[in-house]
């Protein structure tokens, strides 16, 4: 059984690894439809974590959360240019209901821009009327033809923001806002550091003016994009003739805004911290924070059990996500194996003369054992928890440093984004970005706030640069 | 503008009135879809609250959230014969995707039962992975012909609990616990009475073994089934080969049960409590528990907003849900009407004179206004709420109680149902069942846990009572 848990190193197969980790460590199993997933409790809770943070926040800001139709008519998603042409290759498509062959076939949703733009230009008259400030939390489909557990499946679960408002820089405010609230998130709460910064034309979303997105480098280091939020100008307002009479009397289009944030996040909590061990969750997100293996024979199970269990009421009515691992079918190491496994962050383990000691072993997911005593645990736990999740941040950081270069040489370039990311200068040509990914399979990733101004020339053609800095390439998830 | 959201009454057409309120109240707009809704803000926001309260019991009863996939393959709905009797003829189809006709074509689920008890073949092994408590918040499809607004779309939001246990005994008292959490949420959260019970076998999900309903009175006499918990016995079991082997190493089937609880809820809610006003929203689940209108002029303004801004937020820090109306373009007058439309339970009304003697009116959506100190209110609002919640709640049941009658003649029994509920006894046939049905449009709700023993004759043929009790009639939504 201690067998069946043990995973392929990821310096061997990082691919079949990250496959092994998320069934093994129960996050996910395969759905019986090609593609699909079935996101069980453990993997679960660890996304209810992250919703609870995201939707707190999005509240704070301001939205409300709705609910429209998971059927969108065909026509509707024909109205803007490139977002068709963006989705349709990927629709799912209802064609009978009720015993009858429908009139217009449906898409099941990919994203709900086109159903929401025909409901506001219903519900907007004036400038009363706006921002109008929305979000949902749904699935989405998009029929996808290579898929991976939570990182690309065919329907996959997140919430889909949609805002319009009266003016370009009110909603251009909003997308820089939100895109924030993810990357707060993804840094703060998923310890994943990464990188903030609008995509290239070439890498936008189907439909707007441009998308920012927050790049993050797996422990295999290629780039997996975590989110994003775009500015959609009056694409969608023009194609759905949402239009509102400003306090000048005239009438215009609004300005709108989408962002959306995935289950792919579970994914790369998981491909950003975990080792050949398996999983490591940042504590603020992690469905058990401290687990307590009590270690017993059958002569001192009466000692350590009801000590096991007066510990775990305690540290519960604190707060703290705490699991008392009491079966009694498993040995002590099987379960550290397992605990390990599913990254449980700190574990507690209580033997017959730890009961006697008044003490504990506190053991760390990220490593390192001490003897504690049990009466200091409420005043160590907190901080302990705090100290790990501030520390799987800096290690993620660390990783994400050591595997990033600026380049100028394309010989470089591609030896360079076999292992991570690249900094480079570009010409900002989409032939140019196209011939790179044909050569190399790399891709721009997004063009980081964070950099510095800077001046040069096309990492491949030699042209000079187009961004007024360097911008981030990686092989992408 | 005041004209536009007047009602019109219930006694005039309650259908028309309720259609009328929903809309106007923001509650719901139609899809473009036929049959579909879109469930706006301040609808959402009490479905949000009533989930919370649900997912919290679902939780401290020991369930788990998941997430099982949108689309069932055609083949499982077939395996369960009553089951896909019941939802073939309600089934949308996908016959396409990513550009391709499927060799299998997908239902978009009408319900879960099938997906999860394929899965549970496979995770399930021994008695040890036993019990599966699981439960998920999603969105299914039914493709009804006869929609109406929250009571019955052709897509719905839901939660649908599963699970699975070794014996018998175990799963019964599973499907009467579920069935109780939900009777806890409907009684003292959303203020309905209705009678707990199972429903007789022509009225049962189709599939299950028995089925326990919730029954409450609309404002019409019309029944509503709230709710329902399932004993699934194992014909899920068998349909899907869920065995696991025992303590006594024999294979057996697992029973299961389902339970569900929609967005119906909400119609439920405008149904039991409104009136020609508008909504009438239970203080626990109120979006807006109380608003605040301050009443000023042009030179009293300064004098009234500061100090209505200082109470909003000084009610908001006791977690109150309070909203503040400081929109200058409407009256008075027509803020007093829209948040009686929305049901807001109380309204505080502050003018200048109020505000020099540290006064406001304070002002009940189930009538009677009296002033008040503002000092005062943080210790008196929050008994107002319950007040008003106790209250609402016994409202409904003197209604349901003057509308419900013991009958023992069919000619009463015809004139009665038109009206209300009758409680009867019936001889437990399916054909007798279905006269009554076809000669008076009324169904068998359920036979209610809380009726006394007794028996009787049937109402319609005369031969003995089946059920030991008297069971529940009315017409249904």
């Amino acid at each position: 059984m201690a067998k069946d848990k043990g995973l392929i190193p990821q310096s061997e197969d990082f691919n079949e690894w990250y496959n092994e980790v998320v069934l093994k460590a129960d996050l996910v199993d395969y759905g019986p439809v090609r593609g699909t997933m079935v996101v069980k409790p453990y993997g679960y809770a660890l996304w209810e974590n992250i919703q609870r943070e995201l939707d707190r926040m999005f509240k704070e800001t301001g939205h409300s959360n709705t609910y429209f139709p998971l059927f969108i008519p065909i026509s509707f998603l024909q109205k803007e240019a490139e977002h068709v042409e963006g989705f349709a290759p990927e629709l799912a498509v209802v064609t009978q209901a009720g015993g009858e062959t429908l009139e217009e076939p449906l898409a099941v949703r990919p994203t709900s821009e086109t159903i929401i733009g025909h409901m506001w230009a219903k519900w907007i008259r004036t400038y009363r009327d706006l921002p109008q400030l929305l979000n949902q939390w749904n699935s989405v489909v998009r029929w996808e033809l290579r898929t991976k557990l939570f990182l690309r499946t065919t329907e996959f679960l997140w919430q889909e923001g949609h805002t319009a408002h009266a003016t370009q820089e009110e909603a251009e405010e909003e997308t820089r806002r939100m895109a924030g609230v993810y990357a707060t998130v993804l840094r703060e709460w998923c310890a994943i550091p990464g990188w903030e910064g609008p995509k290239t034309e070439s890498e936008k979303f189907a439909g707007a003016v441009y998308s920012i997105s927050y790049e993050a480098m797996m422990r295999d280091g290629k780039a997996l994009q975590s989110c994003t939020s775009h500015y959609l100008g009056q694409n969608f307002a023009k194609a759905f003739d949402i239009q509102f009479q400003d306090k000048d009397q005239q009438n215009k289009y609004v300005h709108t805004t989408s962002w959306g944030f995935t289950t792919r996040v579970v994914g790369a909590i998981v491909m950003t911290h975990g080792d050949d061990k398996g999983l490591i969750l940042p504590p603020r997100l992690a469905p058990i924070q401290v687990v307590i293996v009590p270690i017993y024979k059958a002569e001192t199970r009466e000692t350590v059990l009801p000590a096991a269990i007066q510990l775990a009421e305690q540290l519960k009515k604190m707060g703290i996500r705490v699991f008392l691992d009491d079966r009694d079918q498993y040995s002590p190491g099987f379960k550290f194996n397992e605990w390990e496994l599913k990254g449980v962050p700190l574990r507690l383990e209580l033997g017959p003369r730890d009961v006697e000691a008044g003490t504990a072993v506190l053991a760390s997911r990220l490593g390192g054992k001490e003897t504690v005593q049990v009466s200091e645990l409420p005043n160590l736990l907190p901080g302990r928890l705090e100290q790990f999740q501030h520390d799987l941040y800096q290690r993620a950081l660390q990783f994400r440093d050591e595997h990033t270069w600026e380049v100028d040489s394309y010989e470089v370039f591609k030896e360079k984004v076999e292992q991570g990311f690249v900094k480079a200068f570009h010409c900002g040509e989409k032939d140019c970005e196209k011939q790179i990914k044909a050569e190399t399979t790399a891709t721009t990733r997004c063009i980081p706030y964070d950099e510095p101004e800077a001046h040069g020339s096309c990492i491949r053609c030699g042209k000079p640069s187009a961004y007024g800095k360097r911008i981030l390439f990686a092989k992408a998830y």
